[in-house]
C-alpha cells in the first residue's frame, strides 16, 4: 500500500474531553472521528486495526468449532418480553419505534434472537451440541458514553451462544470456549488475565473475565505468581492461614489516649501493624455483629455478604454501639462486650495469638489478647477480608495486584433463556428437554483501545504487531526531487508484500521530521528509510518502534530483520 | 469443512408468505430465518453465500483505488437536517429517541456522514480525489417488506462516496466505479446490464443502474444486440425513424361505426396497425393538447412530461374533448379540430405517410392522411413513445426487452450535499471550493437472492461457483457403517482443499436420496459420490449441478474435472 492512495490524517491536537491516552492517540492518529456522543467513524487506518482483530478472533472461534451466522440487529420487543428482559435490562437498552408504531430495540447482545433460531432451527439432541456466532455491530445507549471507543455506544462485538444437552456437555465447551479466547488474546500480542468473575450466586466456574492488563484499566484485579489464578481484587482469594501459634502473653490493657487507628496503636506500642486487630461494628440479620480484620486488612464487602445473616448488613449506629459495647467508636474490640454480640472473625484474625483489640473503654486498648482465653472463639471464621499484594495465593505463588480492561466474558448461562423462551429438543428418550446455554463475548472494538493503553509512548502507539496497521513502514525521503529513491522503495514494498510481510510506503513527500512522527504516532513495529545517500552507501535505516536508535543495514541484513515481522 | 460440525438445516414446506423464488429457496435451504417482518438471521449457510459476495465486492473496491472506513449505524437528526432530508426522505427513515430524548435514525444511506466526516478530515484540494467506502448494515423502514432479502428492511450495503475537486474528476472516478462494477458482477458469474437511470433533472451519464436479468425482476429493461446499451423500459429510446415517405393517397373520411380502438379500425380497413395512429387528449401548461403515437406504441409518461409545457399534463376532461375536438372519445384526431389546439407527434408518427386517425366525428376515422397537407406539421415532434422489442437501436442494435433486480446503483451526485452541509476545501489559489461528489451503491445481500432468482430450478438453487457456499460436495454413503469409505471421503476433502477447493463433506449419514436432494437444493455446483461399491471399482461417481446424468470417474479424471471448480 502506497499511503499517497490511503487516507491518512493525523493532528496535533488533543481534544479536551480526551482523558484516556488510547482515546486520544486513536484521535491524534486518525483512527476514528466522533459522529455524536458515543458514534465513531473508523477511518481507514482505524478500519485496518480493527479489521485484524476481527480476523484472529473469527480463525480461532472457527478452529473452536463454533459456527457463524448473523441476526438482525434490529429485534422485536416480543422477543424481549419472553425473558422479561424488555424491562429488565434498562436504560442501556436502545427502544425503537418503526412506521407502524411496532416496538423493537437495538441489539445490545442477543441472547433472545439466538434462543429463537435456536428453537426453530434444533429439535433433537441430536443437533446438540451447537456453537452459533456472529461479529457484529451491538448498541448500549450508555448514559455517560466516554473514552472513545473504549465505551461507546455503538460498538463491535463477537457474541458466541452454545446449547447443550447437559450441564457437563456445557462445562466442557465452556472450557473450550476459555482455551479459544486465551488463543486469541495470545495471538494478538497482549497481556491479559482470565479473571474469575464474581461467581457467589452462580457458583464456581460459571463466568470469567478476560482482561487486557493496563495502568487505567477500570478493575482492580489480583494474580498469582505461581499459576494462572486471577480474580477482581473484591473477589480474589488468598491462601488460609497457618495453624494459630500459642499463646505467650497475657492479656492486659494500655492506654492509649488519643490512638484510635491500628497504625497509631501499634506505632504507640511498637508492634506491628499486623498484630493489631479492626473491629467493624454492623447490623446483620442475627443483630449486632463485630466483625474483625487484622490492622492491615481491609474489610471485603462482597465476601463478608455472603457469611449467613449478612447479606443485608448494614453499619451499627452509634447508639447501638453504645449500647452493645458500652464505649464510642475507636476503642471497640470483642472482649467482654456489655451485651452479647456476634463476632465474625477473618481467617487471618483467627490465627492470630497476643493480639491487640479495643477495650470498649475510650482511651484504652487491650494487648496480648488470645482467643479461647480471654474470649470465645469467633461464631463465624471466614474470609471476609480484601487481598493485598504479597499475599500468598492459593496456588502457592504470590498475589500481584494490577488493573485491567476487560474484553472478553465467558459464561455458562444454564437454562435462563432456553426455559424462559420454551425452547425444548427431544431428548434420546423422546422426551422434551431444556437444553442448557453458555455465551461468549468479546468487545473487538474495545480491544483497539485496550491495546492501546497497555502499548503506547509519549510518541503514539506501539502495537503488538498481529495489530499493527502495516507491520512495516518504508519512509522515502523527497520521492518527487530524486527518482531513484522512489522506484527503489517501490521495490523494497513490492518484495516486502511478495514475503507477506504488510508493509506500507510512505510517499507523500512530508519532511522527514513530519513523516517519522506520523508514523511512530500510528504505532507502526519497523521503520525503514529509504534516501539518496542510504542507496548511495547501499544501506537502509532501519529502527523498530520501540528500540532507541536507528540502525544502517545492508539490504540482506534488513531482509533478514524484518523476515519475521 | 465437514457438514456434521456445521449448522446445515432444509426444511421441504414452503411457507406461505413466500412468492419469489428466491425467497422460498432461502428458506428451504435454511439460509434465513425470519425474526420479525423484513428481519432476517442469516444462518451459517446463508452467510458464507453473503460473505462470498462481500469478499469479492471488497476485493473489487480496493483494486479500483475506493478506501474502507465505518460509519456508525446510528446518525443524529442533527446531521439529517442539515441537507433537509430528515424530513424529506421519508417514511422509510427509520427514527430513534435515545434515553436523553436526543433524536436519531438508522442509516438508509449515509451521504451526511460521509460528507461530514470528509470536512473533518479533508482541507485542501491536494486531499483529493478520494473515494471512500463501506460494507455495513443497512435499513430502510418498508412499508411492506417481502420477498424475503430481496426487499428487507435491514440489509447489507456496499456504499461509497468520492469526492473531487473538479466536474470531470468526477466523471473519470464514474466511469472508473462502473468499470469496477462491470468486474465485480463479471466476477460474480451474474448475466447483468448497466441500465442507464432516469437521466432527466441530471443530465447525460450521471446515473447509471445495475440489473441481474431475472423473469421475475420488478423493473422492465430495453438493450441492445448491437452495444452495452440498456435502460429501463420507461426512458429506453429507439433509433429515429427514418425519412417520412411520400403521400400516395387521397385523404378520405371512413366509417368506422363502432371501431374505438386502432387494432379494430385497422383489422376493418385491412391495414397493418403501424399506419393508425393513437389521438390521446391532454392539457398542459400551453392548453389543450393531442399526443399522438403510432397504434402499436404506447405513450411513455416519464419521455412526454419532458416535452416543454408537458411536466404537469393530465388527461383531458370529456367536456374538454368535446369543447376542442366537438368529439366523444374513441374517434378522435389531429385533423380540423373545432377549436385550436396543440398537436405532439411521436417523431415515428411525424415519420407516417397516408396513415389514419379519428376523425373527431363519432362513427368516423380518416384514412390517407399525410403530415402538411391534410393538417399542419406537428407543434412539437419528439420521442414520446415506449420502446418495443424488436425496435432498431440507437447503436444499430435490435431492442430486446427483459426483466432486472436492481442490484447497483452508480451516482454523480455533483454538489447537492457538500454545498448543503457548507463542506470546502481550499483549491489551487487558495480559494474555499465546494467539492464535487459521487455516490455508488450495492445491494450486497440483494445480490444473493437475486443470483437465485436468476439461477434456480426445481430441485433448488444453482449457484454460480464464486457465490457457492462451496464448490464441491463430497457425498458419503453409510459413512458410520464403513469406516474405509469414509477415511477415503476424508482423504477426498483433504485434498480439494489443500488444492484450493471449497468443498464440504456431507458425513451427516443421511440416506442418499435425501442427502443429494440438500445438496441440490443448497446449490453445489459439483458433486462427488464416494461409495462402497464406487471405491472396490476404483471409481467416483460426478455430478455438475446442471448435468442431466451423474458420470463415473476414477481419481485422475475427478482431479481433473475439479480442478478448475
Amino acid at each position: 500500500m502506497r499511503l499517497s492512495r490511503f487516507h491518512l490524517h493525523t493532528t496535533k491536537e488533543t481534544p479536551a474531553d480526551a482523558e484516556l491516552a488510547s482515546h486520544k492517540l486513536m484521535l491524534r492518529a486518525g483512527m476514528i472521528r466522533k459522529l455524536a456522543a458515543g458514534l465513531y467513524t473508523w477511518s481507514p487506518l482505524g478500519l485496518r486495526v480493527l479489521r485484524k482483530v476481527e480476523a484472529i478472533v473469527r480463525e480461532e472461534m472457527d478452529r473452536a468449532g463454533a459456527v457463524e451466522l448473523q441476526l438482525p440487529t434490529v429485534q422485536p420487543r416480543e422477543l424481549w418480553e419472553e425473558t422479561g428482559r424488555w424491562e429488565k435490562f434498562g436504560g442501556q437498552l436502545l427502544k425503537i419505534k418503526d412506521r407502524k408504531e411496532q416496538e423493537y430495540c437495538f441489539s445490545p447482545t442477543a441472547e433472545e434472537a439466538i434462543t429463537d433460531f435456536a428453537r426453530q432451527e434444533l429439535g433433537s439432541y441430536k443437533q446438540l451440541p451447537v456453537n452459533f456466532y456472529q461479529v457484529h455491530t451491538k448498541f448500549r445507549d450508555e448514559i455517560r458514553p466516554r473514552f472513545g471507543v473504549m465505551r461507546a455506544r455503538e460498538f463491535l462485538m463477537k457474541d458466541a451462544y452454545s446449547f447443550h444437552a447437559s450441564d457437563e456437555d456445557l462445562a466442557r465447551e465452556y472450557e473450550n470456549m476459555k482455551a479459544a479466547y486465551t488463543r486469541i488474546f495470545t495471538r494478538l500480542g497482549l497481556e491479559f488475565r482470565a479473571v474469575q468473575a464474581d461467581s457467589g450466586a452462580i457458583g464456581g466456574d460459571a463466568s470469567q473475565e478476560f482482561h487486557v492488563i493496563a495502568d487505567s484499566g477500570e478493575d482492580a484485579l489480583a494474580f498469582s505468581t505461581g499459576s494462572d489464578y486471577a480474580a477482581n481484587v473484591e473477589t480474589a482469594q488468598a491462601a488460609a492461614p497457618g495453624p494459630r501459634p500459642d499463646a505467650a502473653e497475657t492479656m492486659r490493657k494500655v492506654e492509649t489516649p488519643v490512638q484510635k487507628t491500628c497504625e497509631d496503636v501499634a506505632a504507640l506500642l511498637g508492634i506491628a501493624l499486623q498484630r493489631t486487630v479492626k473491629s467493624v461494628a454492623l447490623v446483620g440479620a442475627d443483630g449486632f455483629t463485630l466483625a474483625l480484620v487484622r490492622g492491615d486488612h481491609m474489610v471485603n464487602e462482597i465476601k463478608l455478604r455472603k457469611v449467613a445473616g449478612m447479606a443485608d448488613y448494614r453499619a451499627a449506629t452509634e447508639a447501638e454501639i453504645l449500647e452493645h459495647l458500652g464505649s464510642e467508636p475507636g476503642f471497640l474490640g470483642p472482649v467482654a462486650p456489655a451485651r452479647a454480640i456476634r463476632v465474625i472473625a477473618d481467617r487471618e484474625v483467627a490465627a492470630l495469638a497476643d493480639f491487640v483489640v479495643g477495650a470498649n473503654a475510650p482511651g484504652f486498648h487491650l494487648a496480648g489478647v488470645n482467643w479461647g482465653r480471654d474470649l470465645a472463639e469467633a461464631d463465624v471464621v471466614a474470609d471476609i477480608r480484601e487481598v493485598v499484594a504479597g499475599d500468598r495465593a492459593v496456588d502457592g505463588g504470590e498475589l500481584r495486584l494490577a488493573r485491567g480492561i476487560e474484553v472478553g466474558h465467558v459464561f455458562q448461562l444454564g437454562r435462563t433463556y432456553s426455559q424462559a423462551m420454551k425452547f425444548t429438543v427431544l431428548d434420546e428418550n423422546g422426551k422434551a428437554a431444556v437444553p442448557a446455554m453458555g455465551c461468549y463475548g468479546i468487545g473487538v472494538s474495545r480491544i483497539v483501545a485496550a491495546a492501546i493503553e497497555q502499548n503506547h509512548d509519549e510518541a503514539g502507539i506501539i502495537w503488538p504487531a498481529p495489530m499493527a496497521p502495516w507491520r512495516v513502514a518504508i519512509c522515502v525521503i523527497n520521492p518527487k526531487k530524486d527518482a531513484a529513491v522512489d522506484a527503489a522503495a517501490g521495490a523494497l514494498l513490492d518484495e516486502l508484500q511478495a514475503a507477506g510481510i504488510d508493509t506500507v510506503l510512505d510517499d507523500r513527500g512530508l519532511r522527514p521530521g513530519a513523516m517519522f512522527a506520523d508514523i511512530e504516532l500510528i504505532g507502526i513495529p519497523h521503520r525503514v528509510v529509504v534516501s539518496e545517500r542510504g542507496l548511495a552507501a547501499g544501506t537502509f535505516e532501519y529502527r523498530a518502534r520501540t528500540a532507541a536508535e536507528a540502525q544502517s543495514l545492508d539490504r540482506g541484513q534488513l531482509l533478514e530483520q524484518l523476515r519475521g515481522a
